[in-house]
C-alpha cells in the first residue's frame, strides 16, 4: 500500500487553512536564503506556496553568497525581536563562509520552525515538549495516519544526519520504538535492515535499498533525495521493493510533501503557544 | 576474558596522580548531596577516595532533604563563580522537591563533570568536542583498552536512561558503531540482543541478560546495579553468560570503577582546558 504524502498533506493544509481563517490567526514566516543553491530555491518555493495556500504571510530575505556572517546574525536578532514574526527558517545549506549551526542557534527556540536549535534538540533528547524537526514530524504523522504502530516496533534508520536520521532516532525512541541507526560504516547493511518492521532511509544514495534487504511486510519510508540527470531518485528502489513491503512511500510524493505540511503545522502550533502564553 | 575495571581504573588513577603531582595541578571538586540516600553516600565516598588518592581536593555540601531549590541554585551560582572550583557534581537522585535537570543545567558547561548539561549533550549530539558522561566515557575507555573494535560493530544498548543508555547511544554512534537501543517496550528482547557484537545492559533489572540472549563470542558490558538483600546484582547473569561471551565485565568490578576513574579524568581534562585557555 502506498503511503500517499500528497493526499495527507492536502488534508492537513485544508484543515489548517480553515483553522487560520476561523480564528483570524496572523502568522508570518521569515525565510533566510544565503547564496543561490537551485535546490534550496525549489524548497523555498514549496514552502511559500503552502504558506500562501493556508493564509500565512512570508517575508523572504535573500543574500548573496559572499554575505558576512555578522549580517545574517544581525537579521536573526531583528527577527527574534519582531513580534509579528512567528517563525524563522534559515535555509540550509549555506555557503562555507557562514557557520550554519551558530546562526541557526541564534534563532529563539520558540521561533525555531525547523526544531534544530540547541534547546529544542535537548528537549527532544529528554523527551520533553519541543518543536520537532519538520521531516521527523512528517514521518511520524504519516505512520500514525496509516495506523502503522510505532510503540514496540523495530525501526531501522539508515543515515545519521542532523536534519533527519539523528533527530528521528530520538523521536522514535521517545515513542517506544526499538531503534537501530545504521550508516555508511555499517557492515552488512542488509542483515540490519531485514530486522526492521519500519525501515527509514535518509542517506541520499540512489536506490540503496533493494527488495532483498527488507523483511516481507515491512513499512518502508524513503527520505533520500538524489538528483540524477535532473530526475529525483530516492534511496529506495521503489519498483523492486514495493512487492515486498506492506506499506511504502513513493519518492517524490511521500515524505517531501509531509515536511512542507509540518512546517505549516509547526508555525500554527508556535503561534497558538504564543497567544496562549499571553 | 574478564574486562577488569579495577585493574584499568588503578592504572588510570596512578597515571593521573603522577600527572597532577608533576605539574602541580590545583584541582578542586565540589560535590552537592541533597537528602540522605544511602547509595548516594557510597558513591560519594568512592569519588572522595579517588580524589584523595590522586591529589584532588573535595569540598562537600550536604543538604537536608527538605532544602529549598533556591538554596541549591544559590550554591551552584557561587561555585560557578569560584575560580578555585574545577568541577561540580550534583549527586543524583535528589528529593522530589528539587528539579534535578533545572539545577544541573545551572552548572557551567565547563564545570559540568558529569557531562549532563544542555550544552554538553548538544555537543555530544553534534559529535563535537564535549565533556562525556563518566560512565559512557568509562565504557568506551574499557573497550579501547582491551582493543575491542567499536567502529563498524553492532552495538545493542538495553536501557535508555539519561545517565547511561541514552548518552552512550549518541557517543557510540559518533564512533561509527551501528547502534540499537532496546528498552522495556522492546518485543522479543533476545532476538535483538543476539545481533550484538557488543551488548551493553543498563536497566537495573537483576539478571535480565541470560546466555541464550547473546551471540557466541560477543562482548558483554554490565552497567546495571540492583541491590537485593544488601548484595549488588547486575543486569547480566554472569556465571551463565561468561561461557558464551568472549569479553565480559564482572559486576561489581567492571564499569563502576571505570566511572570513578573517568570523573578524575574529566576533572583533569577540564582543568587543563582552563589553563590552556588562559
Amino acid at each position: 500500500m502506498i503511503l500517499d504524502g500528497k493526499l495527507v498533506r492536502d488534508e492537513i493544509l485544508n484543515d489548517l487553512k480553515e483553522k487560520i481563517k476561523d480564528n483570524n490567526y496572523r502568522i508570518k514566516l521569515a525565510i533566510i536564503l544565503v547564496g543561490d543553491d537551485e535546490v534550496s530555491k525549489i524548497y523555498i518555493r514549496n514552502k511559500e506556496n503552502a504558506c500562501k495556500f493556508v493564509g500565512i504571510d512570508v517575508e523572504k530575505f535573500v543574500f548573496s553568497s559572499d554575505t558576512k556572517q555578522s549580517e545574517i546574525e544581525k537579521l536573526i536578532d531583528k527577527l527574534n525581536n519582531d513580534e509579528f514574526i512567528t517563525g524563522i527558517i534559515l535555509q540550509s545549506p549555506v555557503p562555507n563562509n557562514i557557520d550554519f549551526d551558530k546562526c541557526c542557534n541564534l534563532i529563539l527556540p520558540n521561533k525555531d520552525v525547523d526544531g534544530f536549535t540547541e534547546n529544542n534538540i535537548y528537549n527532544l533528547y529528554l523527551n520533553r515538549d519541543t518543536i520537532l524537526p519538520c521531516t521527523v514530524k512528517g514521518i511520524i504523522y504519516l505512520l500514525n495516519y496509516y495506523k502503522i504502530p510505532i510503540d514496540g516496533s523495530n525501526v531501522v534508520i539508515v543515515g545519521r544526519g542532523n536534519i533527519v536520521g539523528h533527530p528521528l532516532s530520538l523521536a522514535l525512541l521517545n515513542l517506544n520504538a526499538t531503534v537501530t541507526v545504521a550508516h555508511s560504516k555499517t557492515k552488512d547493511l542488509a542483515s540490519i535492515t531485514k530486522n526492521a518492521d519500519i525501515l527509514i532511509s535518509a542517506t541520499g544514495t540512489p536506490h540503496l535499498i533493494k527488495d532483498n534487504m527488507i523483511k516481507k511486510g515491512a513499512t518502508v519510508i524513503d527520505v533520500g533525495v538524489s538528483r540524477v540527470n535532473g530526475e529525483i531518485i530516492g534511496d529506495v528502489d521503489f519498483l523492486n521493493v514495493k512487492n515486498e513491503a506492506r506499506y511504502i512511500t513513493p519518492n517524490p510524493g511521500g515524505v517531501g510533501p509531509m515536511t512542507v505540511a509540518m512546517i505549516i503545522d509547526n508555525l500554527v502550533c508556535m503561534y497558538e503557544r504564543r497567544i496562549n502564553n499571553g
